[in-house]
């Protein structure tokens, strides 16, 4: 706060509209808000009629009616690679087995091939309408993952298509390094060597660069083991790079523990987590990052277990985890629904966390993810009566403006 | 085919995209496709390399790649209705049982209560914002029921909406009169009575009026026995509206096949039907409508048997079913992934169900659901490389025109 914001002159105001600030994760609901931006941040928020005397706007809103809620956040997503894989979801449909996909040539290993085939510039190109996507449903923070380039050139590659989508489009973007996704066909049958690939000379590149926010692996039977990203995340720690990890999805491993052991930003996945997992991640301060896509695109059955979240007070992000396989999902309002249908999460749960826990699952929790006075003045003005709203509706356009910094962009 | 068409002589060529036509339900795909467009219809479809000689436009539009399909068709919705429920959706999620829901007040009754406190002004403007996202994502023929009116003045304020909505919007809007939806609270305990006020007053009236394009019902143990839907369905008949019917949702009843042997236009839902009521649906010509929606919202088990009407060569349609209770649904292309998603359904499948079978579920194939000569030119551009696509991604926008009757809606 400088001595001009209590002097309350403000670049826009913006009144007529309930806001749900979801401070604390709770909606907070505030009728008939306001809201004071100055130089892209919050200045001022509260009930309309507890405006301070003598405040000064230079372009005041009028909404009438609807539902302001922070900006959503999509804190796990895999939105740059090449292709697309429809035809194998065609496939599948059509009666094809995994094994006649991967002898077409199918699988992460055809995402690999046709990331690796293209330039950074079609990389951005092929990932702007799906990013325009998530912001036309109300992103305002994306993170982005690499993953799909397995080597040190197109890893790069990737996140440095992910740095040209911020600096193209009116959203916070997060850059994480995902090298450790899965293993390339030339290191097949020898994942150690990747692995000390990766610690040796891909993460030190990366850091460098400064190209990415966090590091991220997939331990997992079909991904790497618990040891081997226990020695990647060791190299991301000596290199000052926070991480994160995609575990507990198909099978137990403990991964999720041992994640916590590094003060992990967050888990994702965790159907199959233990009670032990959860404890060791609440004791951490790490968020659990639920992905409904690709429990419902896989059809498992296996939930996560959001009581246990809830007892141990681990808080839950929700994301689209849009990639090219098992997720293609282009809106995180559709995951809030599937949130709360297939995994009895509640409205508030669910947009808390596409909100302030997506923000802490990426670290910028004091920035980002609830309406409060200092936070970037990144939020959605609703076309809806109530924020469970947000929840209920598949599909439909309710968003009716985006702001980004104080800005409209929508 | 007039003497003028035969001279190539078209308002509009749309050239540059790939066409899935969906004649005979198929994809029957374009490449480099080509539509010239007369008086709003279709005047020649085909390969651009195969135009004819000495054909002119007056206006051209030269797409650069992408895909064309015809409109898509949603042809059951509920779409008017007082109010909204997302506030039951969240008192269930946060613990309440189905009576403490009733007790608030909650259930069909509360919209039954909101439509006929609405005035028809009042019901177009909140139907309007959820028309237009349907809209949005590619419907240019959607089918709008009544049934939460239940008395002969609200179901025809209903229906008036519908088609007042019909009249402000680029889009094609079938009426189906649903007065036995629900026993309104001032029958309970006298289902008969109802159904002879039905008869005797409203679906006369509502012929009268020519405000319906068809008649439907919910037959169910929760709704109208066989029985009463039958004696509905008989006096629907002798006013020449043809039926179709809600039936096998959450038990085997045999509506379908009492609904065959009206020629029904379509039964819909049908988890419980039979292979015997399969048969009857065959031989009437009636249209399976798959409502994956409802399905997914209660967490139903029992899915539609997609084998047996694939067998019986049972046309199946795909649908929103937009409703506040069971189905918030504001996007057709999104029940075509659950479509495959949940029931198994191709991708092909899928789209033939949302724009060809569609149209036959409401009478219409004859002038929509396809792209051929004599046809209205409602087609959709979208921004995808095949038409698997379109059941693939989950939300995203992925509409890039939108054209009704030849002319460009968004
Ligand atoms: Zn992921
Ligand atoms: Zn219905």
């Amino acid at each position: 706060m400088t001595d001009h914001d209590t002097t309350f002159q403000w670049d826009s105001l913006w009144l007529g509209a309930n806001i749900a600030t979801m401070k604390g994760g709770q909606y907070n609901l505030i009728e008939q808000g306001a809201i004071g931006v100055r130089n892209g941040h919050i200045a001022w928020i509260g009930v309309q009629g507890d405006l301070p005397e003598g405040y000064e706007a230079k372009q005041t809103y009028h909404l009438e009616g609807g539902l302001i809620t922070p900006g959503l956040v999509d804190c796990h997503t895999h939105l740059i690679f090449g292709g697309n894989r429809a035809n194998e979801f065609e496939m599948r449909l059509n009666g094809a087995s995994y094994q006649d996909i991967a002898n077409a040539g199918g699988g992460i290993i055809s995402s690999v091939k046709a990331t690796r085939a293209a330039s950074v510039a079609e990389l951005v190109a092929t990932a702007q309408p799906r990013l325009a996507s998530l912001m036309a449903d109300g992103v305002t923070t994306v993170e982005i993952k690499s993953g799909y380039g397995l080597n040190l050139q197109s890893e790069i590659d990737m996140l440095r298509a992910a740095k040209a989508l911020l600096d193209a489009n009116p959203v916070d973007v997060k850059t994480t390094c995902l090298a450790a996704h899965a293993l390339p066909p030339e290191y097949a049958g020898r994942a150690d060597d990747y692995i000390n690939y990766l610690c040796d000379e891909v993460l030190p590149k990366v850091a460098q660069l400064g190209l990415a926010d966090a590091v991220d692996a997939f331990c997992e039977g079909i991904g790497f083991s618990v040891a081997q990203t226990e020695r990647y995340f060791n190299a991301a720690t000596q290199l000052d790079l926070p991480v994160k990890l995609h575990a507990e999805q198909l099978s137990s491993l403990g991964g999720s523990t041992m994640a916590a052991g590094f003060r992990a930003l967050s888990v994702d996945h965790l159907e199959y987590v233990t009670e032990e997992d959860v404890q060791a991640m609440a004791a951490a301060g790490t968020v659990a990052v639920i992905l409904p896509g690709a429990f419902y695109m896989l059809r498992e059955t296996q939930k996560p277990p959001i009581e246990l979240f809830r007892k141990h007070k681990v808080p839950m992000a929700i994301a689209t985890d849009a990639n090219p396989g098992t997720a293609p999902v282009l809106s995180l309002r559709l995951m809030m629904n599937m949130a709360c249908t297939l995994f009895g999460m509640t409205p508030e749960e669910a947009l808390a966390g596409a909100t302030l826990y997506g923000a802490k699952a990426l670290g910028v929790d004091h920035q980002v993810g609830s309406l409060e006075v200092g936070k970037k003045a990144n939020f959605i003005h609703w076309n809806v009566s109530a924020p469970g709203e947000l929840s209920y509706w598949l599909g439909g356009q309710l968003l009716q403006r985006r702001v980004y910094l104080g800005e409209v962009s929508e």
